[in-house]
């Protein structure tokens, strides 16, 4: 089983319109509403592939128990520990052009006995899984170490942890070593300050010690192992780029349980991560453009790099 | 006890943002997420100010539960009748200049099932009400004469009805002769092609034999009945519109109630709907803005116009 973490969870609510006029009443078409946020995304995708998933993290009020509904009701495994606040809404209306405005609720403010109580479910979830993906932003209230708090507590029981996450959260987690780290370009930049991905990502895996896969957007994806560093692209489609990071995020975990190496899954990460940009809202992908588009990627080994293994 | 009746219910989410960006993500604040549609916030008004109301229309899936549960929290007698699809979301971004960018589902699609049983209910529901009260667009699937319908069963209980529509439905509940109807300025040229508020009035009132009362924004109110024809006004103030014409209906419908004329009303309904103006989101007051506007609204008798009473 894999164990997803969304400690900001959402609801995700995407419309579609002709026009967006700002200042004015826009008549929109609902395209989706769904539970959101990177890790929920992630269990989506997973349970979608037939992969076993428990989506966990913190979810409150109303808007928490209709995420926790909507994921039931889809199948997924959903073990949400319950705040006091409520959970966000986003709302994201594209228009014929595909610009999307995006209109981002903050999420509730989470105590430190919420805190403690989520660490303390986590510790229980995490004792029965393969692995733990721990994706997206912190809610206000919980600390800058939740991440890597959650890291060190699952190399505990000997659990893996893949972390998609930014800034501060990020360069705390890379200090608890977790498995794989998946920055995009500009997170790579805010934590190392350099605008290289390939020296960016080299600093951050020998720094610390952990493997890196960068998703660099229509440049595919950079993967830095102490072994390898691969360069994995495919052909570039335009469409939703929203949940695109999630695909990635859910074929390491998928491909690390069955027991490839990070460089065999990276076939599979472009093209599941090409497939949801195919699709008009995050955590889904057609298979049938999986199977399409995998045949289509290129792996470029770059150098057998890094420090020695 | 007076019957509102909202046929396209809503979630009402208003959001504040410093600056709004379009094509951009937009981090906001919560204001307010509220249960929406004129004739809700008509009975969210009647409740707060002590007047036994029941509040039904139509309401569907998880949003439908929602906007229930919401009315009943705050006290409101709620009594939906339940359909297929689900009720619409609207979304209200106010950035700091004032400025309002609004995002609005279209809401279900009625079957005539759905409307049949509706109309039922409403039948049962208007027998025991001293008034009733239209408010509000028809979502699809309902016909352009269902207040006509529900004006007549009103008339076939004794039950006076207050209508605040446009287009279509207007038009068609003139026909049934209700008690008053409340359109503003642009549903006043749209009904009767005229551009003079105080015309177009007279041209409905004395056509269809009904009392008007039409919200000219900051000019005020006229009152256009078979005795009297007046202009109420008060301090021109700045705010939020929206909700304001709810609160005239709202006051001319508890006014009416007690046994007032209309004439009588005036007072009120000015001064409560520029205490709403004065509120962040629709369907609420203070009733200490309401006794501070109050002495400060204006009466001017225009004529004893209209026909022979």
């Amino acid at each position: 089983m894999i164990l997803t973490v969304t400690l900001n969870a959402a609801i995700d609510t995407t419309y579609r319109t002709d026009r967006f006029a700002p200042s004015d009443t826009n008549r929109v078409d609902l395209v989706s509403r769904q539970a959101g946020g990177k890790g929920v995304n992630v269990a989506r995708l997973l349970h979608a592939w037939g992969q076993p998933v428990i989506a966990t993290g913190l979810a409150g009020g109303a808007a928490g128990r209709w995420i926790a509904a909507d994921l039931a009701d889809r199948g997924v495994d959903v073990r949400f520990a319950a705040v006091a606040g409520e959970s966000r809404t986003t709302t994201v209306v594209v228009d014929a052009s595909g610009e999307a405005t995006t209109v981002s609720e903050r999420g509730p403010v989470v105590s430190p006995e919420e805190w403690a109580a989520f660490r303390a479910l986590h510790r229980d979830l995490v004792g029965q899984a393969a692995l733990v993906v721990l994706s997206g932003s912190l809610p206000r209230g919980v600390p800058a170490t939740a991440y890597a708090q959650l890291v060190a507590d699952a190399r505990q029981e000997g659990v893996g942890a893949i972390v998609d996450a930014d800034g501060p959260a990020l360069r705390a987690a890379l200090e608890q070593r977790p498995y794989v780290v998946k920055p995009n370009a500009d997170e790579l930049r805010r934590v190392t300050g350099i605008d290289d991905p390939l020296a960016a990502a080299s600093v951050i895996g020998t720094s610390y010690g952990v493997n890196v896969v960068a998703s660099l957007g229509a440049r595919g994806l950079l993967l830095w192992t102490a072994d390898a560093v691969v360069q994995a692209s495919g052909s570039p489609l335009t469409g939703n780029p929203t949940g695109a990071g999630d695909a990635v995020v859910a074929a390491l975990a998928a491909g690390t349980v069955r027991g490839d190496t990070l460089a065999d899954c990276l076939r599979d990460a472009v093209a599941l991560s090409a497939a949801a940009v195919l699709q008009d809202t995050a955590g889904t992908v057609d298979m049938d453009d999986v199977r399409r588009l995998r045949p289509g990627v290129t792996l470029t080994h770059l150098a057998a790099a890094g420090r020695a293994s």
